[in-house]
């Protein structure tokens, strides 16, 4: 039986992308299964199904931490992806990488702000596709 | 005449914390002017006056980055501050903090929620002071 | 009834350093109970618990990212009085730091060795005064 | 004459990967042959040849700096097949990537395990090619 | 009307390279054209462009930061050309990387000198081409 | 005898502080000697001895590396002093400062420049005590 945790972890994380919990699982399969199992169970089981913040608001969080960090572009592109997903506007994510310029200086804003139009142009690409059928 | 810009910065900071022009003008009066006129000119008169975002979630923005990079305790205690005064509650200034062990690692979010306590219990002596009164 | 994640985390601190548990417990009792409870239940229940490495070889891990990191000062002289304690020699401490010296820098390097120099003054002072008695 | 570090350096460098020194030599021949010469002497002729650590350690330490940088992949990479060189098992750099997470957050400890993740399946291919002829 | 501030950035982008305005411009014309405009405003109308440092010395500086942080690539290899353009010589080039293996460690030197060998054969490229016509 | 790297090191730093070589050895001297004189012979006999770039160039460089990093505000001050021992004005290291909030973020230029300001003022005390003299 699969603790609590897990379970609750693979429905928030399956709230904020529903492809989501698959691609974690499938990513450590062979080598770490349990990373995998932990990134379900401590940060989406313990941390984002808290109340105290609803979803969008931590995903910005999480858009901004990335920006700061600047080292994991595939992970920001990922939550840029995520805030959308759970109401963020893309003007709001614009905002974010703007603000960022501030704290931790010009070139992390502009390779957040370059994640951000990467995103935006792969979604405009899927819906011009789905809508050209 | 000083420029809009300068003026409008002035009046965020204001919004912001009433004491937050004078002491950005002070800390660098003899040795650098300049740098508190672009303080007050880039981040407040330009970023923070930006629409788009409220206040409140703009500061709630640069704590986490400030915990993120974990090497402006100074900044990050005035920034605290700046959250509770726009409208950010305490509770939620601990779940930035919780939220950041997932991506800046335990250190970071400890030594966040540290600058917290201490931020909080200043509020405190401050209120009992005054209802001593 | 606390979960065994919890339990397992008191021991594996327990075994590091008998006093951490309280001080962990003790440091957000009052603003964030939550994150003293996912540090014990975290980084010592599920991961400093796990087979695969020693807990010296563990403790080791983490004064090297300690110093890296650089911005976590308590946190580097807790871990190298961790280390001492769990079976790592003061001199693999100075071997750690010298050899940081390559990947971050001499400044962390010197950073770190000067958290060493006061750890191991510390415990010489505790030992001088027991001896006395 | 060269100087006893570099050829201690060359020597320590080979123990760890006989294609090492060629490599180091070649990447700056034309622009900037003393960084090769620095590297050769400075962290391999001094520091990686010093008594105190094993090389097994040593490589451990430098698997966790990097993944802590987060920044230098192909220098990751190279030093998880160092470590894998000279004793450390695939499990045992799973355990630090793992552990990592704690420290330096989870998108650092992900892209660290991808590292490894690249590095075993590398090392597969090669040997699926030998055992095939 | 736009603001002197852009139009004295304008001047100094295209007195360090004369297509940066355009490039800066196109960027992020669809999603944040503002994040352009602070980019000249800001870095160049305000800060290149005050007495008190040449610009050959900004940009041996702005190669320093760019190097030490380590992530931004992209960028650092666009102040290497931008550096060589306002008269800084491969050889200082070469010397800031080696100096910064000091202060980031080596990981960061050579990335930042990776960085300098594309740009060099890039150029080398160019001259070439030109001179076979 | 000692090395000539170790000889060319102690010369160099005596140019630019005479009390420098007495404090690197005094710092370490009773637990990790070593350290010591490899921030004699690497940094100072190895790098800053190489023509190049001068002096005051490199102390330039470095108190940029300092203000970016962020973490290591006693070497960031004992640089700026040095920065000035060998040629360079204090109004070049505010511009230096002013700079590094384009690409480090404000609070890092912040704080760098309040380690200057720390620096000038503990100079003007030297000064104007020696003056009552």
């Amino acid at each position: 039986m699969l603790p609590d945790r897990y379970q609750q972890g693979l429905k928030t994380l399956r709230d904020i992308d529903p492809n989501s919990p698959e691609r974690v699982t499938e990513m450590f399969k062979d080598i770490a299964p349990d990373l995998s199992r932990y990134i379900i169970e401590f940060p989406y089981g313990d941390i984002y199904s808290r109340p105290g913040l609803d979803l969008k608001t931590r995903e910005m969080l999480t858009v901004t931490a990335l920006t700061v960090l600047g080292n994991a572009q595939p992970q920001l592109k990922r939550h840029i992806n995520n805030a959308l997903n759970v109401g963020c506007s893309r003007q709001q994510i614009v905002e974010i990488m703007i603000q960022m310029a501030v704290y931790a200086g010009f070139p992390a804003a502009v390779n957040g702000m370059l994640a951000a139009k990467e995103v935006f142009a792969e979604l405009d690409a899927l819906e011009s596709k789905a809508s050209a059928l």
